[in-house]
């Protein structure tokens, strides 16, 4: 039984029919307020589950924790594909991953599957700041777990 | 013409239909993302309109001016009456006042106008605090401002 | 260990410290784009907890089967108390229950549990309806399970 | 004076400082809800804003008019890049215009002007389908509208 709200590491998401390369994920479920007067899950949703996505995975992932003092993460840049439409109640597992990495920014790719097939996939570039707005460059901690992890590459 | 999220006062609402004791009163119309599965306003919706119109109203009548240094407003209680349901791109106006005091909280009152009707009303109790969340009695510009601008009573 | 998003039931809440009379629940986690400016989880988030609530405890609990052909369910009524805010990345278990019945409508009770102590309560007031929406005398069916499963009493 | 809420055509827009080939807008302002813990509009909210516009713009602009019988438009992709971020309170404009046409589909831009500066960007892939989720060409009353009214171009 794959556990709610908990991070999903690759044993769980294959179990799940998740394939390779994913190897973070949430399951979640659809709740009625997420839903727009067409009766499924609104495009603008999605945004959100994303960013829920994007938070969880850089504390559970440890990458707030190579990030060096005091930290910015801010997000220059978001991209949504809708694929199919999802519906009031169902059960969805949205994975993330970062797959490429720059000088002070690095992008993610996202997606949500529904019994095993891609509904709908996203993007975000992340650039870190110092907390006056500088950018900082990555730090080879963090370089290192995106690798290790996610296989990301640099750009 | 009654202008959209400008302040309305008592001579703009008179226009309106909206009757006394109501003074206070912002125009806006409902968003697509407003509504629910339901095809209409969303429940939860009026709570975010009311949290709206507090802060506006808190800014545009003077009560944070009259509340001294570094205040904290809590909302302690609300309550959300439905009448009527409110439909896609309706055009509404949604009226605030305050109507009673106690020594460090006050409670407002808050109604929604469609076509001159009311559809829903609700209500908050606001706590006064300090920064270190102790209480702070309301000070007398703020009981003046609430019972010459709304007629609010002592408790 | 107590799941998230599976309906809890009495043992499941006994065990989080939730004492009777609960007896159904739902455990979640606060996400980044529940706080507000104030960095705690907003006010009207309260109010879509409630509303995600309600309608996973009628789904699972059997409500919907006993309200006879094409039911309509609105709220009429909803009241919210804050008690304590709560944190990023808190950890939670909402619960409600049905206390009152009237001829056509009921009234629920719901809390809040943040470490086995209640921060906000709320209770809300739903009507059946017909499709044509003139009201709908609850059905025995109804009654019997708001009894027996939460005390429901019948005003 | 710019009014809100208000579809504001390229004579407002130049008053406010936007320019060609800027045709269409809205004038609204930041709401408290709109916040996050990081004390500015939300990321996701912009998604929220520019689905709003695009709602009003296709009302608006008569694109719901040239679609023929019981269209469908369903959004295919969504991009939002972020140059700015943007305050409590702030008053800002959001303009629209369609910039290009294929078979089935238009491309919308999007941007927030605060204080005649673009803060941030959008575009949205719209489809049109028939009920049954077939494609629908674009018919040429509405390429007419996109090409008259914002210069769109076949792609």
């Amino acid at each position: 039984m794959i556990p709610y709200l908990t991070s999903l590491d690759a044993a769980h998401l294959r179990v799940a029919g998740i394939e390779d390369p994913w190897v973070f994920g949430i399951r979640d479920r659809v709740r009625f307020g997420e839903l727009d007067a067409l009766n499924h899950v609104n495009n603008v949703v999605y945004a959100r589950w994303y960013e829920t996505l994007r938070v969880i995975y850089m504390e559970d992932c440890g990458v707030y924790d190579t990030a060096g003092p005091d930290p910015k993460f801010v997000v220059k840049t978001i991209g949504l594909d809708y694929k199919a439409e999802v519906q009031r109640g169902a059960d969805y597992i949205n994975v993330a991953r970062t797959v490429e990495m720059r000088n002070t920014s690095f992008t993610m790719h996202y997606a949500t599957f529904v019994d095993g097939r891609i509904t709908t996939t996203g993007h975000a570039v992340v650039v870190l700041l110092n907390q006056d707005n500088s950018k900082r460059p990555l730090p080879d901690a963090m370089r290192t777990l995106f690798t290790t992890q996610d296989g990301a590459l640099q750009a």
